[in-house]
């Protein structure tokens, strides 16, 4: 379970109940989808990696003066992954948008990236701001127009969804820069993320907010599938965390996987607290108007 | 490169050329399929991992008196897969056929065990061989009927395959079991396998040999997807390699993962050397008469 | 979760609620305690590796025809852990003791060795039956009478327990093995338990069986505090487990660390089902007498 | 032994003979002292990662023109560990008393950070600077008064102690950070540390420095118990150092454990070498004066 | 196979056929001499490491429109190393000159520094750049004049180099940092390496570019034979690449082991392309003129 | 310091002074050689992981009823080994031929199997009896013919050599097994060692016993630089050691390095202590009659 969360999961690890959520603000929950990674597999092991590293944290945050624990945070545990992708989205959504119904956030752990189409689907933002090191802009990826690589473009193909916004993207296919030229989204190269502020193109817009964890530079986040040097440092991932989460309905954190020493689940799980902290903060203010 | 083995690949390491196999009499191939693996990802990197630890083995066999580089063994490189299963079987099986035209045995590198069976639809044997810790004969896992899991049950659906015999099978479902107490199918528990002995059950009969690392203890094959306790011992697996080797037209080593130090694909080479000296030893020796 | 179980944890991975033990027959309780160790350590993360690496066994079990999800598991989450090891003890023996009170058969997870005093003060066997690479007989060791240098010297001294077998040793000082020399001690050491059979010592008796992992050889099991080479072989050991289970009403396995690639959880998690499998198959037995 | 250091043990890695000390400025003292950690453990192995990490330097330090062997720098070896932490910190503060009493400098190798406090009670500064990513402020952690997150604490209840100053800390329970507002302490954020000076704070008061070894950022440190994002640059702790060192007459580095792959121990090495050459380069010029 | 390139390589990874480079422009070369080593061993896996973690980079290079497959990269494989240094850099250099002889771009994937000595001799530049933590300006280590402690000396006393700039270094002896105060030599302490530029001091010149992956601080390139911390930042390495690009007709990446999870390889990969592709495209560039 | 074992070392860990060697019976070297290894490097870290996990074992042995540490073992720390393998050689042996000439037995902790070649230099046996996966018995490997691949052939070769007897062999070249045919070799196959006995062949006559850990299977001990399957069991190693020890008045153990969890040091460290025991028990039993 995520430290400080409570319990949704009835009788399994992979099956939460959904049962009475009254108090809850966010739901946690794992997609531990490991179909399409093309490089070192293992993001199935991302959502228990990265609770396991949250467990050092503590409770409470200096910056915003919450505990995490008082904040309505559920874990509903993982909805366990299977090898039809297309289906497991569509499974997968309905558990996110039953979040979305009792006015909770969904906060998906996962998984491939893919995973963050169901999370979008189920949340029906306008804007979805992402961090990430690749646009994942292709059509397909060897036939496949659900792998990861993709999913950045079958997002922008939602009707919910108006803009993308990709900070630290570094590389792509040529097609995919094409793509990324287009209107509707927005690279910020990793140089230009410490100084880039939205401004108010957030402003009155539903954001969805996905934290691929190979946004961050290697060093900080060695435990992912396709590693890619010049990337961004975690305060610049923290800082794009805090100014987006007032506005952000639906987060994920996802392409964390077991072979590093925790790096990664460790930046992972803070970026998700920092998202957590930022959102309900924002609300108690607004809340005190 | 398989040590000691030519060189197929044109101008990649993917896509091997065939050009022409005058005197090749085995030829590797990669089949780097890791779509269904349940726990611990990885076997996409078992070619590779074998290769490499394959390195440090002499050229010569002293028992057999031959030098594997004088075997006429050649390395087609990997048949690089991708997500659709049912289509890379397909086109793996394509590669593999044209080896059996050309007079060569395929020696299949996976890669998940369903590769195998790419393999038996290109070599149609009568007798399935197989070292394996488990029975892999569920008829869909998940609502996957290629499933590494379901891989004996698929071959034992091919036309040509009158029957499987599964050595060192500990665990199952009860599905399995019962479908393993067919006619059709002979199982081997590990404590039995030393003292076990073909008979005259291969003779004249065309037999694919198919060993899943996990056959082995974990303790010398940590590197697998699966571990399960009770195995056999090296030497037991080698023993009956050598027994099947002059019988077996097909052969196969899968579910080798980049997860140890190199035990899984040092034992995975060093059983493909067995088979390959004793499968050529034969082979001369029936020519000298 | 231990797979297979059914969850017993309310609101946390830490703390259980007992609720209602209708059905249960066996409960598992993790006591990830981690005080002692002198030389590697990491047992604190036994219980998680141990549930992670059961995950992929087969529910059904052929030799007794019986599933595992079917016997009754309940899975009690773990009882964290803290410094003051007589008051973890103590706190433990609770945990235990309630479950003992439910007529349910607590399945210890390790945690260091140290942890079975609770689990033998909660049943309060006759016998105390031990796989160990260590006699376990010190007096004290650093001062401290709690390490897991002494639990077996401290489960002597309870009042309920007359003599402890211990199977697979092969070290000690010279303290230890006088004292095992007493009556009251039956050492079997490793190159013996193959041969061993307890006869009807174990008759009409109470048992706790208890497996500390460093009984195996470091091959079969390198992620335990103090390989101690010249050790068993699981075969031997699961068979120890499956001729105590009968008669032990308390089990558990220790000393798994994570500082393997799983070898010694994967065969921790197994001998735990071994135990279970056989002890429901006796009682099953014994009902349809 | 550390490398460039001379021996002083006599006759055993654990215990050391502090003989003749007439040209030793600086005295190594290892501490494993692995009794609290929360998460993961393995400081006990820190002092030799340090030691074997350290073997690489170059002897020279260009900066100071000196070489590190010239400066009188001993190895008293290890203070061996054992589970009374009360009793281990009386012991060890004895070793380090001894080194004071010979003018020397202790540089103590950690083992938790809980050690830090029998190097304070041995050199008796007034003002406590540390690195570390964590308050260290609680009054107990889990009823333990004694535990690596309270050392900072009670260092600051020691009678010489008049003020703490940390750097690089990011977290704490909000007592811990209520606690920091008082007089006694200083908090620097990770973000200030590079533009902070200590000005005349430091000027004519006895200094103790201790660098725990997570107030770095886990990518250059990886190999500690609690990892926490979000930390310092190397460079940023090294300037910390150098500027310190003149003033410290007592050093530590602690928390570095064995689960990286050398970069903490090295870090670590290199933080504790550049405490030596700055201490030393101060001494020698005003030696010169 | 390096990514993208052809492959030369006949029937071996390790004897490469030369045969037509009608269209080559850059050839790879692998190097896995290992044999000076003095710390952590494991540069002979560097080359294939480089290759591995390069298979997940894009071909095509946004910034300078480019696809690394169409820029004529060849792959020659290894060239396999022994014990006797002397005679192996001979026998590279061979292979190297060919390549030059070929109006190609050696590409040389180090094995240890040392195999620079071989790149220089064949490429003959007149201004030797190299990234590296240490001087490398040893007269010998362990009375070894070929130790990769030396490279940068021994390359300074090759006829056509008229002078080293060494960028990133940090250490040395102090007959190393005296021999750098000569007029050959220029050091950038990695502190200044993001303020340097060249000017026009490569103008005219013929370069050979060499980048040892420990000028990288550790945490970004912890696979490397003797971590030194306070290292660049990989988008400063990257930005001295571009820049001397133009200029280099030479270039290596050394010092790569396979002791990380792929962070000093795919760094390394990383920087090899940046190479060819500013190379490239400054030829292009005038091409058009 | 090998545990048990006094201290040698006056003022590092690589040059012992061996002053007074009064009550001494046995002196532990280390010789990191890690100079000719041909996949896997690593042997340099061999003598201090053997020292490592050595330090979890009873200082007391019940079989001979001996403490280790009552034995008259020191250890003389390591002697450094640099490239120049035949220079290294003969230091190494005038260290070995001290302790022999101080009625002393050198234990020899490898690095490399070449080092042996000093050991039976020092003690001008008349039988090297050898466990081992390979012949070694190379003329030259790649030109050079002090590689640890030719090292048994290098001891024939000494004057006071008469047989080699090898445990374990089975791989070498065909050159290598026809060497082995001649009379002076005995090969033992790994299936013939646990019934082999020496008989009276080693009756008054002085024997080196040499183990190189790559003789078990690599089950036993994954880390060492080339693995072999079909191994050895550490009891059969074990018991060849305590058959041969008495006779033997050298002994190495070599080949350990540092790439797996510690199970080949911790076999290392176990058959070295055996040998002690061994030994000692019998000079012992000779000196009471
Ligand atoms: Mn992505
Ligand atoms: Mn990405
Ligand atoms: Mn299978
Ligand atoms: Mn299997
Ligand atoms: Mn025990
Ligand atoms: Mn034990
Ligand atoms: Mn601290
Ligand atoms: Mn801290
Ligand atoms: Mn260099
Ligand atoms: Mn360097
Ligand atoms: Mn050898
Ligand atoms: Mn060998």
């Amino acid at each position: 379970m995520f430290p400080g969360a409570t319990d949704e999961r009835g009788g399994s690890d992979t099956a939460g109940d959904a049962a009475d959520r009254g108090d809850v603000n966010f739901v946690v929950v794992g997609a531990p989808l490991d179909a399409t990674t093309t490089f070192q597999p293992g993001t199935r092991f991302g959502p228990r990696r990265i609770r396991t590293f949250a467990e050092t944290f503590d409770d409470y945050d200096r910056r915003t003066d919450q505990y995490f624990s008082d904040l309505g945070v559920a874990d509903h545990g993982d909805v366990r992954a299977w090898d039809d992708v297309s289906d497991y989205l569509e499974w997968l959504e309905g558990t996110l948008r039953d979040i979305v119904w009792d006015d909770a956030v969904p906060l998906l752990l996962g998984g491939e990236h893919t995973v963050s189409l169901a999370g979008v689907r189920a949340v029906e933002p306008e804007v979805f701001v992402c961090l990430d090191a690749h646009l994942d802009l292709r059509d397909d990826y060897d036939g496949n127009d659900l792998s990861h690589a993709c999913v950045t473009r079958r997002i922008l193909e939602e009707e919910s969804v108006e803009e993308a916004i990709v900070l630290g993207a570094r590389t792509g296919s040529e097609a995919e820069w094409d793509r990324a030229d287009a209107d509707d989204v927005t690279v910020v190269p990793p140089e230009d993320v410490a100084d880039f502020t939205f401004g108010d193109r957030l402003e009155d817009r539903e954001v969805y907010l996905s934290v691929d964890i190979d946004g961050a530079d290697p060093a900080y986040a060695p435990g992912t599938g396709t590693m890619e040097p010049f990337g961004l440092e975690p305060r610049e991932m923290r800082d794009v965390v805090r100014e987006v989460a007032p506005r952000a309905t639906g987060f994920d954190v996802v392409e964390v996987n077991d072979r590093d020493e925790g790096q990664a689940a460790s930046l992972a799980g803070k970026l998700l607290r920092e998202y957590v902290y930022a959102n309900a903060a924002a609300a108690g203010a607004s809340d005190d108007e």
